[in-house]
């Protein structure tokens, strides 16, 4: 598998609608679960294959919740999109795991793709996977690419009858699940931040290669995290400005309240990224001056020793007639120059603050 | 705690409006002050916990200021935004420390929230504190996150009726107290300037790795004010744009005073975020030039004195019938041909302009 | 022939509208297909120079699909376009093989100029190919440069009848052949992909300037792709606005699609510059640490021994009265002591992390 | 005082409207002149303290031009703005020399500050002062800060009657004021550019640390009057889309041609930054040029010489039985060994090209 | 003569509408061309001074178009500028050769100004000559800077009636010369392509300063050609747009192929900024390399040979009591261990790959 390109290009060339998984494959069954909940009560069932087929579709005095967890089994996926009228190039954009997060607004539902993010610690990296939602007049459908149990706290509180989101309708709870998803985001910002903080106090101490890699792999993440976050801004404020009827006006302030997080996370990612750059410019100054160091050293002590090794050198010649071999103060005063030379020298290097 | 990435995650899971104070934990007591005020006359009132659900709001004659500093008390806060009908997001905004300035307007109510600067002398750094303000039809709130007296120089306007406060509407105390607020920012600018003007100075008597983290600290303090001065200019202009009917048109002249300021805020800001580029520039040129000198002393001597030291070798040598070793006036000229050469290297480098 | 600058300027002069092919010239006769097609049948044929004349325009019950492989004919060209009534400058944008991507409706048909890519993967890059569509109201006229068979899998789907293609309009086949170019993008980006993730590997393991060479040529590779990428997505957003009668409104959702493929693409485009423009980062950082890794050799290696070669020069002076050489164990002396400047300097050196 | 961040902090927490000179505190008195002109006639006195008060303001058939030379008597200041019925912020804004360019429109007025350069060839800089213009239905005012007599060209033109002036409204004096204003952009862009011509010859000729602050120096410059230069298109701009009703429309081929101008200066300016841009560059790369003719120059010599002195320490060793000793043709043998190495090796280094 | 900052200064201080030749002053009298060319015929003289005064203006049935070849005598093109009714800013315009391209649209003419380039092979540069249009009801004025007959091509096709050119309007005869200036375009940038190939070249055979001197005369000139064409953009928008009514519709297609021309000129020149960008990056890179390399060399040498030259200095020394002296088969061994470290230096550079 490509980590850049993609491997989209398997579709080229087929009539558009074929419904293809595009993604890591698995071998596991999917797990669908259905959701009926108003006000007064609440109802979970696992829904199996067969069991697609006789879903009862649109009650208005409930709502509907179908929570896809695993998008690998693709006639399953085509016979739940059946039973709600999908159509079939929405479909083929649910199962292909490399969509761009965007909304797209029909007459009977919305869609909308985003990016969901988790923190791998033993990996230091975040890891994102596909969530496609639709939100119907009655019936909300979610698709996440793993089973990760990723809503459970909206179950929950369903369950329990917790806040506002029993006696609210099917876009507060498109709502809730958005609201999930970012706060997730929250998460591995905070994790990010961890580990360019650790970065940037190793920087200080010491400067290798290494420690550029781990900047470099940094920034790359918080390029992919940018990426995943500006066209989810953009569901968001679709979203916000009712492009839809089956958006009530009361959703306005929790809408406005999502786009404020969102604008945070954009705006902490866009200050890691410049603090990224930042170290990337103290790590190349610091090479800089560690080479200036390094020089440093080896001329001072190459320019103190050659013009003593020359002396030395000159009286080891061995021609005749040379009339300092024979004068009996010679060797105090050998050392003597050679000493004038090195303070000489030394001195000369202190002015320059070499020292 | 973490320097970024901010411990927002706390919030993760927990359904929208539940009110917890994301910021730095504090002990001590709240202090909530109401201030009444008319053209005619002026009152001041501490309250208590138990007083504040006993508040008399909107009378129409009276303007009704109440200025909260500290907000960690989340039940009085609580209760507080319950007497004035605030909606929870708007509490939950006011908790939350790691807000971004923004402007909400409500039909009762506009909302505000603002960050506040000082300077931290010792720390060589500014600080920045979150101001919540709410402006209603006959009353403002303010939510200040310490208990620094920043609205003292209002407050004493109102007790002495100086100026036209007194004479004015909440409009013009919002108006008044965001001028305090910005004001504020130009005294951080001033205080970040002198900083920079003594780092140039540093700058170019020498060039340590010191220096550079100054820059780059310098740096990364300009592009937080620059973070937080762009939002708060878009609240100025929603304001200006008179987008609710609380603001008066009357306001007009002073809300663009206030939004002349915040350009040349950001106007210095971009000017000193350019001067500390060059400055950049500059140290890593600098570096490059120091390198080059010290590679040039290094180069100068070791080029001398090579061939010397060969040719003292060379008569070294320990080899019978080499005939120099006789002749009587090998020994001066050896030091004529030594010098020679010394001389021709230093001609060579002085034409190179290397000294 | 120029790589850059193009031969654009043989026309300088001449009066607008002069039908010259500016492209590679080739020899061949180039290829004219027709295909007429309904719900019901399909016919296809082979077209000769003189049979141009005659063709059949227009029967609203079939729609006429002529496809042009080749375009340096431009005798039967220019009576083909006579046929259908095209503008001269049309004409001449379709001969003129380096027009930019653009899309212009008239009264009877509407004119796409976009560029199909090909990886070649001899030369390891991607070539590019101008195809030209006119959509009429019956009829879809497509020149390609090459005989390259690009539209293969449409004529296929047409001839058996495959998808909705054999059902649908004009407007369907033009999307059909947008679809396959826009697909091959993603090939091209597959491989692009592949070659940087392969170069990222090489950086790592060695440094020489043959990977920035190649760096440096998948960076204009991407700059190319980036430049035949941004006027395609100004020519699908025009399409989608439905600014001509031709398309009806059933090809939105389809459009829609086309367009998120090449925000895709642009997107994945993005993400590859910026990796290449890390991996630059990266070359020259590990060729300043190279640097610094020789210097550090060379300063240990030569700062160790300059001062043991100066003692031993010292001692191999041939002046008279030096009392040292009648001493008896001076010899281990000398050793102690020049054993104590290695371990001296290497210690010194370990303390400044060199080794 | 502070070169950045200026003292604008002095106002902190003081009633908006307050009247402060912000600026550099001068001792000497205001110059105040009055001039009454019409197509018939014209009158100029200078106005003194107590005569302010007795001001004729607005007589219809004659147009009252007030200049006002010095800003820093604020008592005269306050008279003089009380007579016109000025906002007491727009006198602050009059006032604060600190202030950004801008436009504003009032009922009565239409209040505009600009900033006026000129080049001081002793400072090799250009200095900018602070002019603030009012345009009213029937007099115009301009308070400039230094006493330049800036606008004498135009006192001129009015005295002698040359050209429109006086044959046209206020509009058209404004007009005139503002034409000199800009003219003077291109002297001081003139005198930039012939400086960094100079600086551009002396780069080639040698590369010192002072060109580098010299191309700082400019760079500088060249930002603070883009600075300067921007705000003032905008005021422009607002003066041509004529949205005061004090601008008559046979103004405007006249603001179209400031416009052009102002865009010119714009143009220039942006070039003059890119030139400077690049030799920041070459700069930089003479650097390292030099840096590499040096280390060739090192490494030339000593690579040649290391293995000749090693060769002559060689046979400069006192062990017994070391057979060459002895041999009678061993000293020319030992020249032609170190000969061939020296040969050797300039051949090797004249195929790297290193002379 | 000033390079950069122009000798525009020299208009500071004059009433506007002075006209005065702003350019290189030329000796030479000027050449005036009149053409009257109707469907039906075609009548072309040369005009001289005093029959300027006299000039047939606007009979609607022929088409007048007066060519002016050198604008350097100001009295004679006041005189034209009279007949045509201009407006005194636009005669100026005409004669300051330092104009930016723009277009004005008056009540009874439009006004633009563009400047066409040549290249001279010579001086390996392109040169800029600025060209005045003026379209009237039924006539054209156009005013070069140079005789170089620029418009050659159009006065043949109008003389032999060529294309449509004698059967239309004014408009396209604008359209004729606007065409066959950007035509030129694409010759000057073909030859910069050409020079920029040749640069590539040499870059990758030598690095020379030089070459970093023919790359920023490359930028240059491309910088020059982009601010050239980005208003020329404007010109043809603003005539596509049909802002004024001299234009008529049937113009819309030609006005468009100029605009894809502009278009496409404008990318051809952001590619080879982007190329003349990445050879700069690759000069750099290729002078790090370069030191790289000669610092191996110069390591590899001393480093190999400094301890050899040690031990041989070491059996130097004249000490008594050097028991190796002695040893029979010391010479050998010294040897041995001389070969044995050269051998592990080499190795271990090997190993690093330095060779």
């Amino acid at each position: 598998m490509h980590k850049y390109g993609k491997q989209y290009s398997l579709k080229a060339g087929m009539p558009p609608g074929t419904l293809i998984h595009v993604g890591v494959r698995k071998k596991d069954k999917i797990q669908i679960t259905e959701f009926n909940y108003s006000e007064d009560g609440f109802e979970e069932k696992e829904i199996d294959g067969p069991a697609l087929c006789s879903l009862d579709i649109g009650k208005p005095s409930v709502i509907q919740w179908i929570n896809v967890d695993g998008i690998h089994d693709v006639g399953a996926l085509e016979t739940l999109g059946g039973c709600f009228g999908l159509h079939l190039l929405v479909m083929e954009d649910i199962l292909n795991t490399e969509q761009r997060p965007k909304i797209e607004n029909f007459n009977e539902y919305t869609f909308m793709v985003v990016k969901s993010l988790s923190f791998d610690r033993q990996m230091g990296e975040f890891t994102t996977e596909q969530v496609s939602l639709i939100l119907g007049k009655h019936f909300v459908l979610s698709f996440s690419e793993k089973e990760d149990n990723l809503f459970n706290p909206v179950r929950e509180r369903i369950k329990h009858g917790i806040g506002r989101i029993r006696k609210s309708g099917p876009d507060y709870l498109i709502y809730s699940l958005l609201d999930i998803i970012i706060d997730n985001y929250f998460v591995v910002l905070e994790e990010l931040g961890e580990k360019i903080e650790y970065a940037e106090d190793e920087l200080i101490s010491k400067t290798s290669l290494d420690t550029l890699q781990v900047i470099h792999k940094l920034k790359r993440q918080m390029l992919f995290l940018h990426k995943s976050v500006w066209p989810l801004r953009e569901v968001i404020v679709s979203l916000e400005r009712e492009e839809t009827p089956l958006i009530s006006e009361s959703m306005d302030i929790y809408l406005r309240d999502l786009y404020d997080h969102i604008v945070q996370i954009m705006d902490t990612t866009e200050t890691l990224r410049d603090i990224l750059s930042s170290m990337l410019d103290i790590y190349l100054s610091s090479i800089s001056n560690r080479m200036n160091e390094i020089m440093k050293v080896l001329t001072i002590i190459s320019t103190v020793f050659i013009p003593l090794s020359f002396i030395v050198g000159l009286y080891g010649m061995n021609l005749k007639n040379i009339p300092e071999y024979n004068w009996p103060g010679m060797y105090p005063t050998v050392w003597a120059i050679m000493i004038a030379i090195a303070v000489f020298m030394l001195a000369y290097f202190k002015k320059k603050k070499w020292w």
